[in-house]
């Protein structure tokens, strides 16, 4: 496998699985990781799509992690967009994972409604003209709603879905106003919601939402989860996500 | 003061302010106190209005705890708005707080739009058809949205309030998305929130919202409120917000 001089391979230290990143680009954080941690309970043989895939990192564990029987992963940026069907290729997964390059606002030209039975999302957090834009092109369109915006991601979302199909999307608690209404404009309740905290003494900063189309309202809530412990430690529960629990 | 053989006067240990109960209705709760505690601080001066105001506990407190000059407190029973005015007139504050008996959905009729700065309310949690309906009709009619729905007071709130002015509500987590789909589509923007635990272990179940009339989307979250400790005691912050501090 060839990879390029600004790139790297990173073990992903469960059942194997490795990942193509670029040094410069947007690397893949511990919200995905989290995020693929939250859907990893979505049924057997599911259909799952990935809108916004960057390195291909939630298609990727979530292979590993479940009995999904095949994976799109979307991706608007072209080279991305190849580099994650690089990785797929290092882990023998090219009959499994399939990548898109496509802008997630275009789907509906390339699938029917109701094609499938999960979305999992880590769209772009920040609205455009908010925050400090980065100078790198490529992290622009990953942090902010440049080329798509969150209702797009989410009518998207209600669109591919089945009935009762299940959406995972990790964002940013500011924006939950934003989410839950669009969610339910869109026809998708939120039912599940798991605030992610840096330590017990910190505010949340992520936020970990399963919704489900055309579902009745009631919205539970998951356990909190603390990344580190007071001593600065990982916390057990972020050890496991890692596979790295102290035995 | 006299007071029926079925109440009873309770001490609210602050400022010497007391208030009348009714033993087989519905009595104010801890989710009242912490609404007081999130709402105190309002602006001087402020025109205040608590919508479903039973007993008059959220008024009664904030007129200890804040420089609002007035308050209005709605009540849809009769009786239970005679109770609350017997309560403000045994605290001497009938020139501060004024009792209305109406249902909530018909203030249109009385207040013209943009008159509040402030609205606090605890509204029935629970929707009609939901949970064990109470035998006793007054505790059915503080519990579950019989004569009003969230719907109608979020929107009787927002043609109370000024513009930029400020609603405090208390409700179940369960409810959230609804809170906050019903605000946005009402012109109130959720703008802070702080969840309520009964320890560290249990997952949350109360959530404090503050909402801005025509506010500017971006939520933030106040630190978490426990009540207990582990080994079952108050939390300090509980024991501030009563008034049992250990010096």
């Amino acid at each position: 496998m060839e990879i390029k001089n600004s790139e790297r391979i990173d073990d992903l230290e469960f059942k194997g699985l490795k990942i193509i990143q670029d040094k410069k680009g947007f690397c893949f954080g511990i919200d995905s990781v989290l995020l693929s941690d939250f859907a990893k309970k979505i049924k057997k043989d599911s259909k799952v799509i990935d809108l916004g895939t960057g390195t291909g990192i939630i298609n990727i564990l979530l292979s590993g992690k479940t009995d999904a029987s095949s994976f799109v992963g979307v991706e608007i940026q072209q080279d991305v967009a190849e580099m994650a069907e690089r990785s797929i290729k290092l882990n023998y997964l090219e009959d499994k994972i399939k990548i898109i390059n496509e802008n997630i606002t275009k789907l509906k030209n390339i699938y029917k409604p109701n094609s499938f039975d999960v979305v999992v999302t880590n769209p772009p957090y920040k609205k455009i003209n908010t925050g400090i834009v980065n100078n790198e092109n490529k992290k622009i369109i990953s942090r902010h709603e440049i080329t798509a915006s969150l209702q797009d991601f989410i009518h998207i979302s209600s669109y591919l879905l089945k009935d009762y199909g299940e959406i995972y999307m990790v964002h940013r608690p500011e924006r939950l106003v934003d989410i839950f209404s669009i969610m339910r404009t869109e026809k998708i309740e939120p039912k599940l919601i798991k605030f992610v905290y840096p330590n017990k003494n910190k505010k949340t900063n992520l936020v970990l939402i399963k919704g489900i189309k055309k579902g009745k309202p009631f919205l539970e809530f998951d356990k909190n989860l603390y990344i580190h412990n007071d001593d600065g430690t990982y916390t057990n529960e972020i050890l496991k996500i890692y596979n790295k629990e102290k035995k």
